[in-house]
């Protein structure tokens, strides 16, 4: 695999549709798996016997892969999407994954139905606090990126209403105001009882980004940094 | 399995003992599975017989498993772990997972060393920003805990001072001052080049978690709720 930050590498829709058709339900059995993994009650042996067969698969895909992570490799051209991503990942099974899509009539507004299971639980029943804040950190990205303005997260501030059940969620994030190379963003998780957790952000374009883009001379079609 | 929220089933240190020599490992093989589904470069047939194999591991799984997540059923006693808990959970492939220890001479103060892989990406090579921030709610909430002050998180605020590369990294926490059921905590996440995200938060004891406890009795032994 060759490898050029500067211009990462463009794909055709149809292999785009293909990689699709081939990782996404793929990545979709391993998530399956690991909440598999934590819930399962069942005998010692069956467990080690899982273990083992885990094992030679892992070692089989190992045979021939990236040195590093997903996106160092592939960035987040126009065609490639950010598959390793931890949250909207499509090749990542720690994403639930977040499909965030244009929503609602704020600047860059986007919202994202999700059902949390057993893998993202803090306190007993409840989304770990962490959790919602991975997520919405996410989404108010994306809502910066959705309004034009993309940037890496300056700061992030979040504030617990009430417990967030695990099951199914909405995320919601939009642009509060922007200047120049800083936007700032707002959002929040809504439960089944209204929103639980509320988040707002600052987000900046950082320079070797904007030299990066400079220097690929795409800047109309600036890459999603989250 | 029986299931009594106000009085988790005690088991002995023999049983946990056995229980994490069996499940510590499975785990670990999952979460090596993970990373080789986000960085495997095999061809597709291998992709193919792959996902139907851990489909097949998952069916023999959930032929007997829990109904819903793992603390929802084993709670925090004193002798069972948060073993499902996203960041911390021994038995959760989605946790690195992060094992605090008490360090430095600050009140609760706990420190984790992490190595964070592909799982765990943002923009390219670097860790996802909210990611750090799910560390860090975990890390601050550990040291309430510590400090003898559990709680939940009432509100988090995160500065990134710079960008977070994959790879080692510390995580540190400590309690900055505490009254009544509110204790407040501070840490931060450390890379090769000194701290990258900071955070500040409180903790709060909910009623709901104080009648709990109330009602088990067991004050003294507070359980960790993140």
């Amino acid at each position: 695999m060759s490898v050029n930050p500067d211009r990462p590498a463009e794909i055709t829709p149809e292999e785009l549709a293909a990689q699709t058709a081939l990782y996404a339900p793929f990545t979709q059995a391993v998530r399956e798996l690991v909440d598999a993994t934590i819930r399962t009650t069942v005998d010692p042996a069956t467990i080690r016997t899982a273990q083992a067969e885990v094992e030679a698969i892992t070692a089989r895909l190992r045979e021939e892969q990236l040195e590093g992570s997903l996106g160092a490799h592939f960035g987040h051209g126009r065609a490639r999407q950010p598959w390793g991503n931890t949250v909207v990942g499509l090749r990542n099974p720690v994403a639930p994954p977040l499909r965030p899509v244009p929503a609602g009539d704020r600047e860059g507004e986007v919202h994202a139905e999700v059902v949390l299971g057993a893998a993202y639980e803090g306190p007993p029943g409840l989304v770990h606090g962490g959790v919602s804040s991975l997520l919405l950190d996410q989404i108010l990205g994306t809502a910066a990126a959705a309004a034009g303005k993309p940037g890496m997260t300056a700061y992030l501030n979040l504030t617990y209403r009430r417990p967030t059940p695990l099951g199914p969620l909405r995320v919601e994030g939009w642009v509060d105001r922007s200047e120049g190379h800083k936007t700032w963003a707002r959002g929040h998780v809504v439960g089944p009882d209204g929103p639980t957790v509320e988040a707002e952000g600052l987000f900046v374009l950082p320079r070797w980004a904007r030299e990066l883009l400079a220097r690929r001379g795409d800047a109309e079609a600036p890459p999603a940094f989250e």
